[in-house]
Formats: structure tokens, C-alpha cells, sequence
């Protein structure tokens, strides 16, 4: 077939009577569509519904397409996919059984009456539930929908997506229940009560994509509240990677991080926890900036130094992260001789590397690579191992640690779905829960 | 081997150091056990996890085997599984990507930046969540552990196997993502408030082992604040499967349902419900007897007649079902000529099958074959590809109807893992629930 041509797959309502799918490809095959796979997604009394791949020409054509299968009386394009979406048709994720049930002597094992027996045993002794359930092996992935990606407050339906992509790598990469919780309410207290009443059924919680301020609140408030990790990814995961980052950078230039001064712009969700994480670290000088007070009195609680102005900080310090979602923020002339700057905002960084490299930084870089998954799975299957009951920044630091071990001399950080990443971030943790670590 | 040796697999930690698995072997061997399989479940720094596998003659040599082993310095026996337990190991249901995440073009689609095209498409269109996300296939499996099997208020984590019970055969039977939710609260607000907020995930609620009478409370509040189905099983599900097996007995002895009186022993979550189905079923005479005033004044609001005296119930009843878990309750002297006796109680009847027809009852049956594995998951199959908002009686009326056609003359039910039955189930519902059924 023709280059450059443009695919979609076309799901279609298409009357449950015979002819109906001879009607619907002559209409596409007439307004210009070559047809591809056809595939039966639901055979209805009423309908059927059937996925077809449509090459065409271009945007113009496929409205021609679209059009013409519509005309037809009783047919109806229900969705028009790139490659993208049908990737998602279904979902991403599912709930498996892991025991075959194909006879009654199957089910009297895994069903009744069999399983009375297995209740009892945790009945008496609660502990087992590690052993006879998946409990011990779930985490609950948690959001309300206030701050999902770069797209803010919209909804939790609308995050889904996120949260199954989260759960489909829990699984590839670690073996984790990850189970997508879907909060109808942005309030913090019932955030924290739901949270708390459905808690018995995992062995972590993964907060997802909640927006700040409140997000620090339902963290803080949920690590009092349960004896299970729980642990916000968008502040602590993404912390993780940076300073693995920070330590990859520092490494490449020569830099001691501990020694240098380090600066923060944007003291979000996630520039607040880099700081604290830098702090954790040992990094001696936390410096940051943001517009918002209430967020530098943040910082300045944990221990930070806040600044007024971008251009001292970039002035005092030898290394500087930014993560406000300004692109273009920090000017050339600002950069400081030998300085290093991750400018870590997607999709446009607060600088380019280049225009950094060339002002006269050391080491630039931007945040296409700082992807989080470096960071949840292991951090989780580390915890879960250790049968942990909270995360800890000695932990969060030991998987940053981890993910710095395993940079190629001159890289950021490794490549996301190396499994010697995941294997070695869950180790680093475990051990520092199990207090086998150095600290 | 031997005939008649008791097969036992331990679990136990082994000391991560060389000669260990020696000194374990030799010990079970000594001491006269028989070794099978040896399997490695976790390689720890400290400590390996292996099940190993013992024959051996009794319970006493078991004891000499386990006091063996845990004597040796640094070795603990976790646990000792028979064949039921072992298929507990671990949970017998996990959630699993359906997509494969192996090279940074699939980690781009299913996960950052391809899906916040997804979700950008279900912000703008939210009934387009059910194509893209799997949650118009996910039903939430909600416990708060207060009436688990016959075992009682054994805990939500105790009653966890039988959660996961249903979420397998939810997926082995009609592939629905079954979610266990185990609540850490038995209050009714609470738990309304919580089911509400967990919603959005799911497109089903089933309620599981929620004690009486706080379940009626619990049922009747979540089905008016939610727009999508949401049943008790241990009402609905038990009362669609008894009354399939009502209109086979009927059937086998000529008798029509409908004109019959219906006498109900046992006014609890599930007798209530019984006496509602065969209500919404049409039968025009359904009496009850049970202990409780309260019992018996909700089923008089549901116009049902409610006697109360046993004696007086048998007398008038041509068709009498019971489900007081209370064995031998009926007496061989009640028995009417003619008269259709269910007696469901497990493990123990009210009354023996053998002793009802010798005093001269024309059908008799106990419960053992009546199991909910026949009603709930087609029920939920064809809620959900209907897209309905809830479950109605005429829905649970048709789902019976669909069970009892299945049925092979002169049974009680069909094979409970028959995939024509919940696929006859999940259309029954569906057409109701679409307005194609003859209601």
C-alpha cells in the first residue's frame, strides 16, 4: 500500500442483519477508505459491533468516510482510533485467575466449601493472610483526578488511563497487584477516611496525580493513619529519579553534591520533595524558589532556605533543578560558569540544553528521560518484600542510590524497562527496611 | 509410595548459607518423613523460603517432623498447607497487563506522553471511559467480614478467600474484572460513604457477606445513591438460584408456582429475599415464619404473610423452602402429603431428603447442589453489557428462569461451571435490561 497514507480503526455499531457489513465497506470503499482487518467485537440482537482499519488519504477523506457510514440508516461510528487508543480498547489491565476452575473438584478447593477452612486459618492467625491471599502482594493506586499528568483537575474517569498504564508496569515489571482506586471527592478528609476503610484489603498505597497543596495533607495524614507504605508518586517517585539524576550529573562533572549548594525552582509537589530528598541525601545547602509563599514557609519548615529571586539562586548555587512547567524560565545570561542545570519540565524545559551548555554549564540536561517508572515498581516490590509497614527517606535515597548505580557513565539515568533497574531499586530498599543497609 | 500417607507441604525459612538445605532434609528425614517436591519461593539475603513436600504415616509423625525441624538454629516452619491451602499460596487472583510493555515505543503508547491523549479523550467525551479503560468490565467485590460463609463476623482479611473465590470465577466464567474491597468498618454510613466513593472505578457493585440486617440498610441506600447496579449476593444471588431450583422441583411434580402457597422458614438476608423473588415471580401466596418480629415485620412490608408457628406454615404451604442453618429443624410428623420440601441449609438440612419423601413429601432436595456460583456472574455479565444502571427483580426473575431452563429433567440445577448456563444467564438479563425481554 501507498506510503504516507494515514490508518485508523473505525469501531462501528452495524445492524444485526445479514448484508449490513456489505453496506457499511462499499460506503467506506466509495468515499475513497481501503479496508484493512475487520474484527467482531460484540455480536448484539440489535447490533453488531465491529472494529475496522481504515487506510485513507487524509484528514478531509476520513471526514468523508466518517460521514457516509453515518448516512446509513441505523449504522453509527462510535469511536475513529489511532494507534494510540487501541492500545487502550478494553483497558490495559485485568484481573486474572491464577488457579484453573474446571471441574467441581476445583471449585470445592478454591470455593466452597474448601475455602472455609483457608478463612480459618487466617481467622486465627491474621498473619497468614500474606501467605493465602494476594493482600500481601496488592498495592491500591489512588486518585481523585485533581492533577492528572500535565492536564490538571480532570476528573478521576478521565485519569484512568494513567492509573491502568501505573498497574499494567506494577505487573510487568514487578509482579504487583497494582489496583486503580477511583476517588468521587477532592476532600481531604474523605480522602483519608476512604483511604483508611478499604486499607485491610492491600499492603501499600500509591497516591496518584493529586494536586497540591491538599496532596501533602492526605499523605501525611494517611502515613499516620495506616501501618502500610504509603507514598505519593508524583512527590516522593519523582524525587527518587531526580536525585538519581543529580547524583549521575554530579558524577559526570566531579561534583560532590553533598558539598555543593544546591538550588530548587518550583516548590510544587514534586520541587518540595526533591528538596527533601536532596536534604535526606546529605546535601548540606537546599536553597529554592517559587512564587507562592505558603510554598517557600514549605520548604523553610523542612529545613530549606528560600530565596525571592531566580537570579540569586542561580547565582549561589553550583547545581540547579527546575520543574515549574515554564518553559523558557531561566535565562542564558543567568547561567553561571561550571554550573549544572536540570531543567526537568515536559514537554519544553526551562532551558535548553544547549543554549545551558553553551552560557558555559558543566552539565544540562532536560526531562525527557526523568520517567517516574524508574522509580514506583521497585521502590513498591522493596517494600512489599520487606513486609515494611512505611517508606522512608533512608529507603527513598537507597532506591536513588540504586537507579544511580546502574547509569551508563555519561547518561542521566538507565533505560525505564531495564529489569536489572527494578531488581536492584527493590533490593536497596528491602534492605534498608530490613536495617541490612549501611545506615 | 505407600497407600494411606498423610501429604503435608511446609513452608520454611532456611538459613541463606551453605549446607542448610542438607541439615533440613536430613532432619525430616530422621524423623521419618518422606520428601517430594522442593520448591524455591524466595531467595532472601538472610533467608531462602522453600516448600518442601512431606509423606508421612499420621498426625503424631507430622509433630516429630515440624518439632525437628524448628529445633535446628535459625530454621522456622511458616506454615503447613494440605491440597486446599496450597491452592491458596500466594492468592488465586492477580491483576495482569493485557498489553505487552517491552520497548520504549510500547512504554510511550500505553503509558506517558501516549495516554494523555486518552485521557483527554474521555475528558471530553466520559462515556468513552467505557472503551478506553476497563471499567465498564469491573465489578467491586465489597466485604466488611461480618457474616463470611457460615463462619460468621470473621473479619474482612479472614473473609479475603472467598472474595478472591469470586473474582476467579468472575474471570474463568464471564470474564469480568472482579475487585475485592475489604472494609475496615461495619457501619452502615461508613460504609455507604465508602462504596460511594470508590465508584467511578467500577460499573458494578456486588455485596458479599455483609451480616443482617445492616446489609438490607446498606443494599437499599447504595442502590438509590448509585447509578450503577448494586446487589447483595447472599439476598439476590442465593434467592435467584433457590427460585430456579423452586420452578425445577415445580416442574418434576406438575405443581404450577405461581397458584401454590410458598412457605419460607428462615427470615434472614437470604429467606427475605427468597420470599421477594418468588413475589416478583408472580407467586400469589408467600408466607414466612422465623424468630425475629423485626424478620417477620419486613417481610410483611414486602406483603408477604407471616405466620408464627412452624407447625402452621407446613400445614398451609405446598411448597416449603428453609434456610435457618438449623439441622433436623422440620419434623417428620409436619411432612403434608404432596408437599415440595427444600430444605437448604448447609452442611446440615432441616430436614433429610430420604426422611421427606418416607413421610410423604413429593419432592425433596437439600442444599448442597444450590450454589450462588449459578446466579452472580451472569447476572453481572449481562448488567454490564447492557449498560445498566441497575439490577431489577424482572432482571433477577428472568436470570432464575434462564437457570431453570439449563436444568436437566429431574434435577435441581444445572453444573454449576456450565458456560451455557451463565451464558443463558447473562442474555436473560441483558434483554430485560434492555427492554427486548417480554416483560
Amino acid at each position: 500500500m501507498a506510503y504516507n497514507k494515514l490508518i485508523r480503526t473505525l469501531m462501528i455499531e452495524i445492524p444485526s442483519v445479514p448484508g449490513s457489513l456489505g453496506k457499511v465497506t462499499t460506503a467506506i470503499g466509495v468515499a475513497g477508505g481501503d479496508i484493512g482487518e475487520v474484527k467482531t467485537i460484540k455480536v448484539g440482537l440489535a447490533y453488531t459491533l465491529r472494529n475496522i482499519t481504515v487506510q485513507f488519504e487524509n484528514e478531509e477523506q476520513l471526514s468523508e468516510i466518517l460521514a457516509a457510514i453515518n448516512k446509513l440508516d441505523g449504522f453509527r461510528v462510535q469511536t475513529v482510533s489511532d494507534e494510540v487508543l487501541r492500545a487502550h480498547e478494553g483497558g490495559k489491565v485485568q484481573m486474572k485467575s491464577k488457579v484453573p476452575i474446571e471441574s467441581l473438584a476445583d471449585l470445592s478447593r478454591v470455593y466452597t466449601p474448601g475455602v472455609a477452612n483457608v478463612c480459618r486459618v487466617i481467622q486465627e492467625e491474621p498473619e497468614k493472610a500474606k501467605i493465602y491471599t494476594n493482600i500481601g502482594n496488592s498495592v491500591a493506586i489512588v486518585t481523585d483526578g485533581t492533577a492528572i499528568l500535565g492536564l490538571g483537575d480532570i476528573g478521576p474517569v478521565a485519569g484512568m488511563p494513567v492509573m491502568e498504564g501505573k498497574s499494567a508496569l506494577f505487573d510487568q515489571l514487578v509482579g504487583i497487584n497494582g489496583i486503580p482506586i477511583l476517588l468521587d471527592t477532592k476532600n481531604p478528609d474523605e480522602i483519608v477516611e476512604t483511604v483508611k476503610h478499604i486499607a485491610p484489603g492491600f499492603s501499600g498505597i500509591l497516591l496518584e496525580d493529586i494536586g497540591s497543596p491538599h496532596c501533602f495533607e492526605v499523605e501525611e495524614r494517611l502515613k499516620k493513619a495506616l501501618d502500610i507504605p504509603v507514598m505519593h508518586d508524583d512527590q516522593h517517585g519523582t524525587a527518587v529519579v531526580t536525585l538519581a539524576a543529580v547524583i549521575s550529573a554530579c558524577k559526570s562533572t566531579g561534583v560532590d553534591l553533598k558539598e555543593a549548594s544546591v538550588g530548587q525552582i518550583g516548590l510544587g509537589a514534586a520541587g518540595l520533595a526533591i528538596c527533601r530528598m536532596l536534604m535526606a541525601y546529605g546535601a548540606k545547602s537546599v536553597l529554592g524558589a517559587d512564587r507562592s509563599q505558603e510554598a517557600k514557609t514549605r520548604l523553610e519548615n523542612y529545613g530549606g532556605t528560600a530565596v525571592d529571586q531566580l537570579e540569586e539562586l542561580m547565582e549561589r548555587c553550583d547545581i540547579v533543578i527546575a520543574t515549574t512547567g515554564v518553559a523558557g524560565l531561566i535565562k542564558k545570561e543567568w547561567v553561571r560558569k561550571g554550573q549544572i542545570i536540570l531543567a526537568l519540565s515536559n514537554p519544553k524545559p526551562e532551558i535548553e540544553r544547549g543554549e545551558a551548555l553553551e552560557a558555559g554549564a558543566a552539565y544540562a540536561a532536560d526531562g525527557r528521560s526523568v520517567n517516574n517508572v524508574l522509580g514506583f515498581p521497585g521502590i513498591f516490590r522493596g517494600v512489599l518484600n520487606a513486609q515494611a509497614k512505611e517508606v522512608t527517606h533512608p529507603m527513598l535515597v537507597a532506591a536513588a542510590e540504586a537507579i544511580a548505580s546502574c547509569t551508563k557513565p555519561g547518561d542521566l539515568v538507565p533505560q525505564p524497562l531495564d529489569p536489572e533497574v527494578h531488581e536492584a531499586v527493590a533490593a536497596a530498599v528491602e534492605n534498608v527496611a530490613l536495617n541490612l543497609g549501611k545506615k
